[in-house]
């Protein structure tokens, strides 16, 4: 007899377990497979922020329980920072600290929708977002650009996709997987359409916020009315190679920031409190290392758009930001390799682990069956050799 | 207009909450208010658990995602401990860290509650427990014992509150808030019961395992036919004095730790990686520390009771474990104190924070109302001074 909820029954298998669990069985058997499938940095935490953690730990001072939105000063700090940064005006009251990025969105989900409830979710998307649309009840409707659009989708698009079903709309800008940046005429754009419907909620995630080659971050919430009913997401994996420690936030408008601090109460409290103090060291304590992962990101960039612009049969774009390549690779498909089809993206994504050593993801769990989602968080030595392996096999297919 | 989710308009808020702002209030006002209302022991966590955080910190190799159910070594060493102090078969694959034990049991009830799927909850209960079974569409149905039967609802009890919709029954012991400890023949009785329905899932909370007075801790896993469908739920929080890290964990039958990871995964993946390094250290080093804060509780314990059991009207019980009083103040409603009826356990709280400057918790937030919880996490010094002043304030009410 199977016990579990329907909820669990239903929901999807991550797409790239197979592919995970293919290489994983190729290092056992001692061959070298280079992932470039893994969504966080390569860099280590720097050592301000290690040293702020021990600190904090050395202090005596944060053993117990933090409030379940956060320590107060942390809160603050990441008002300052809004503020600063972003032209956000959030107050320390509308901010929520939670063990990852992840939970933060979920806890919004939760507290916004109820069953049948729809979300707008811009793709190629985080899987993340519709998984937790689903698990809330709600009903994702994809909006999809293609990587001639720079892989976003239009204003237009977003218009004809609003129904009176619709409580919120989320995207992630520097995007993942596309890596592509909305500038601010496209979230102006956005936001004339979001003005004829108050009540819908806007969710910017701007994890990738820190990783931005376009010059300026734009921040939605900083338009025209929108401060008050944008969350913006955002949080330490990325941009200050925090992964690992698990501390992610929104500034939200008071009434979600509440509901979230109520829900993230009942389902798990706050997230590590010397966690929280190794964030704080990181947003108050000077440091040019956000700006150095940044540079070495931006020179990976590079070095990638100019060797898998060699690539035969490959659609490749500039991406603005984050650090992941979101080639088209549908030309490859119905040919053949190795004596088999590569029917999808997901076939490829074998071949080439087979072939070449090289682990990816397939577009599939990103909304965009076409493509292959590569991550450049690599050595330059690694993403050199990389996609020299990949280049051969790839040409072995006819 | 509100755009809150049904989820959360539903959702309770905290009985504490009013008590909380009052006590903040008279704390601002340079006020001494003695708080024994907290849910978390007053030590800090033991050196040698720092050491190994920072130790985990400079090794440099703890920055970067944790598996979902959490590093494998430190499974390793859990279902050691299972096997070693508590007789439970537990393997890595059947164990799942969490951010807190709230967390834990969160991923559970969203793992197999249907809506309108039923759980039997003991009371006394922790807040949580219904809170998170109505967050997963379910239904609480509680069996409640009072102070005549050291708060433990009975066998009979609980073969009575089973229906066909029954998915789980969840108890915790040694109990919060009542600190009362199931012994090995009240969890055969209960296990006698639940053998005739094989598909009921057990949830053993057993979090306070560390502070019982009783002997030996007994596990209901243990019994004829109950691992292989028990959930053992646990943590770090009490026994190492961890509150503020946040790890929990679970040793669960296969299928449910398998699912219990995916519902993580999605909702907010691991918890901190460096606190897993400071709960591997927990585990895995010598230390007496956990032994020498049991034996604080404990000699505070015979402290708290014979003062308690000086007040007049106040009804107290000999509790086996955690470190709470749960004592019955019925006597006191309908009487009168400063001109104001006491009507019910909250007023009671309130008049004794206001008269007696103790912070106390109302029963009615455990499924109780006749009772309040005192936690003795607190110095002998603050204990002595705090029963004092409750025992002039009460003795005031006539």
């Amino acid at each position: 007899m199977d016990l579990r909820s329907d909820r669990i029954k239903n929901m999807k298998e991550s797409a790239t377990l197979a592919m995970a669990a293919k290489a994983r069985e190729l290092k056992q058997q001692g061959i070298n497979v280079i992932s470039l499938s893994l969504g966080e940095p390569d860099f280590k935490t720097p050592n301000y922020i290690n040293e702020g953690a021990k600190k904090a730990i050395d202090s005596g001072k944060y053993f117990s329980y933090p409030p379940v939105n956060g320590y107060l000063d942390l809160r603050e700090a990441i008002s300052k920072k809004f503020k600063d940064e972003n032209g956000l005006n959030y107050g320390p009251d509308q901010i929520v600290l939670s063990n990852g990025a992840k939970q933060s969105i979920a806890n919004i989900f939760l507290a916004i929708l109820n069953p049948g409830d729809e979300v707008v979710v811009y793709a190629p998307y985080w899987v993340t977002y519709p998984a937790l649309v689903e698990l809330a009840e709600g009903k994702a409707v994809v909006i999809k650009g293609g990587i001639e659009d720079d892989f976003k989708a239009t204003a237009q698009q977003l218009k004809e996709a609003i129904t009176p079903k619709t409580k919120a709309v989320i995207f992630s800008s520097p995007c993942n997987p596309t890596g592509s940046v909305f500038l601010k005429d496209e979230l102006e754009a956005m936001a004339d359409v979001l003005r004829d419907h108050p009540e819908i909620v806007i969710i910017a995630d701007e994890i990738y916020e820190k990783i931005n080659f376009t010059g300026d971050h734009a921040s939605i919430g900083t338009l025209e009315g929108m401060q008050d009913r944008t969350v913006t997401v955002n949080g330490f994996s990325k941009g200050y190679a925090m992964t690992g420690w698990r501390v992610g936030y929104i500034g939200a408008p008071l009434w979600l920031a509440k509901a979230a601090n109520k829900i993230q109460g009942q389902l798990t409290s706050a997230n590590c409190s010397i966690a929280q103090r190794a964030a704080y060291t990181a947003l108050t304590e000077a440091s040019d290392s956000t700006e150095k992962m940044a540079e070495a990101y931006h020179k990976r960039r590079t070095l990638v758009y100019d060797l898998l612009k060699e690539i035969p049969g490959l659609e490749v774009n500039m991406p603005g930001g984050a650090f992941y390549f979101f080639p088209n690779v549908s030309n490859f498909f119905g040919k053949t390799a190795n004596g088999s089809v590569i029917n999808n993206a997901e076939d490829l994504c074998m071949y080439l682990l087979d072939e070449a050593k090289v682990s990816l993801v397939t577009g599939d769990a990103f909304g965009d069956p076409e493509c292959i989602r590569l991550s450049y968080a690599a050595s330059e030595e690694e993403l050199k050799t990389a996609i020299s392996s990949m280049k051969s096999a790839l040409a072995k297919i006819s």
